[in-house]
């Protein structure tokens, strides 16, 4: 927390009249949150603030972006202000990196610890449960009067970043915001059908698939199961919607660690991993040239799926025999 | 919210020696929970304090519960006090409503807007989300000092019955709440993990099998899935394990209305039915002699499973056909 930072990035937004604001590639509910509520905010107070996304908004996440405009046009002139939301680096920003360059002046506001501070002004917290903390306090900052579509924008980013109040990056802060948020008028019923009521048929076909391939190892302390293209060619789904399988895994009682293995071409497989208490799952990955954190994990493996499965589960069941030794 | 029955609770407990805790029959995370919190902190102000349950506390909120003890022996001698928390009526406490009844004084605390006021003193607030969020203030106007115990308790009342602060009865207070006991030492990774994380793997086996018996019908507006007998030998899961399956219906994308047939007895079909956002099941469950509330109502149809689904789909059909006139 960096109060002079925070001052200045109030002024130059203040200062500005154009004002580009870049949500991260493959987007999710706090950046695309963040977004749509300054947007909302700058045009409150006559700026001209256009939202300049990759345009793959998930459906999730559309009631939030109804007001994004085709921005090709606003490449033209050099925008007054650029402002980059809940980006670690440069690479989240994709083809937009040198629109996003071109900006009088950047900002750069996130919550990842491992932020690269890429612009001209940047405030990071990575004690913030979601960049739409940081947002809340910003229009704070600026005197901006809510209206319910900011604080539903808001809280979509807290509530997705948090796992809807679950995970441990969720804080008193979080909830104190969000119960602020509520009396500003969050219709929760519009936005707990449209971030958590909004499954694709497709994805629900997936999982039954997905379910069938279940294993459990180690004594029951692993859990793991596989999508592959011919399951996405037979159900319509897309690899991108086995999001959230490994948890249904990770969840089951007894399980430590959660493999889930995407077979994403003949001999490419993408491994994720995670744990549940007290397994550090980067070390698995790593084995395999992978990284990540203690609790989620991934790597490739250029083999077949039996092959992929085979090494992993012996470099897991490896790792529970050293914790025991 | 009535200020003398809340004053005169407080103190009855104040003078009371012995207090019997009742949670409800089937018990869910707001009634253990708030059984839990307050067993722990009668204690610490010197009562003998014990929580009547009926021996069937699911796995995932046994955290809870470890020091509920035995309490057949209680029931030789008359209690001071005897609570009811989070029970609408006298029948939620099944075989223990006698022991009861035979308090000196018996006190009800709920939220439920249909309770009966069964009790000597009831305090009933239906704005509270959870009965957890009423014994925070009853704790706080004991004042008792909460512990991590008491505050994961009360939390894990709130969570549960919040479905994870997503449902509509999630208010500004919940999150104020929420907040405080976060900052009284809520471990909020135990939390999650014990409650969201401990799913039984005969859970997920039936959930593959439910899930592909999924229908969709009228034009994508309803979906329905069955659990029967057979699939409950096959996995080793309980029909009660089909909670929640509902909806994960009710959350395509699209659907309308979910449909749920547990097939519990050769022609016993006990329905299930679950709205999104404009339609009112409890029609539909009202023409087969059910009933319930607008978003989730349920009955039994004495017929096979395919004459219990032509039936409902024709109902659901002729509600969607109104909805249009």
């Amino acid at each position: 927390m960096n109060k002079t930072v925070f001052q200045q990035i109030v002024k130059s937004i203040l200062e500005s009249n154009s004002i580009m604001i870049f949500p991260h590639v493959i987007p999710d509910g706090d950046t695309i949150g963040c977004a749509s509520a300054l947007k909302r905010a700058f045009t409150k107070i006559g700026k001209k603030a256009q939202v300049i996304d990759e345009k793959d908004i998930p459906d999730y996440l559309k009631f939030l972006t109804q007001d994004y405009e085709d921005w090709e046009e606003f490449q033209q002139d050099q925008p007054d202000l650029c402002i980059a939301v809940d980006c670690s680096d440069l690479g989240r920003l994709g083809e937009r990196k040198d629109f996003f360059l071109t900006g009088k002046r950047t900002v750069n506001i996130d919550h990842h610890p491992t932020n690269t501070c890429f612009a001209d002004l940047n405030y990071i917290d990575d004690k913030a449960s979601a960049t739409g903390e940081i947002i809340f306090d910003l229009l704070k900052g600026l005197n901006i009067q809510f209206d319910p579509f900011i604080a539903e924008a808001i809280y979509s980013a807290i509530s997705t970043d948090t796992g809807s109040f679950k995970y441990t990056n969720t804080s008193t802060k979080s909830h104190l915001v969000a119960a602020e948020l509520i009396d500003m008028g969050v219709d929760l019923n519009e936005v707990s059908v449209e971030l958590y009521q909004n499954t694709r048929l497709e994805k629900i076909r997936l999982e039954a698939e997905v379910l069938e391939t279940l294993e459990i190892i180690c004594d029951g302390k692993v859990a793991s199961a596989y999508a592959t293209e011919d399951m996405l060619k037979k159900t319509g789904a897309t690899m991108n919607e086995t999001e959230g399988f490994i948890e249904l895994l990770r969840n089951i009682q007894g399980v430590e660690v959660a493999i889930f293995f995407k077979e994403t071409q003949t001999k490419e497989i993408k491994i994720g991993f995670r744990a549940k208490q007290y397994a550090d799952v980067s070390k698995i990955a790593m084995k395999f040239g992978g990284g990540g954190h203690v609790k989620a994990a991934g790597c490739t493996i250029n083999d077949s799926l039996d092959q992929a499965k085979k090494l992993t589960y012996q470099a897991t069941e490896e790792m529970f025999r050293k914790l025991q030794e």
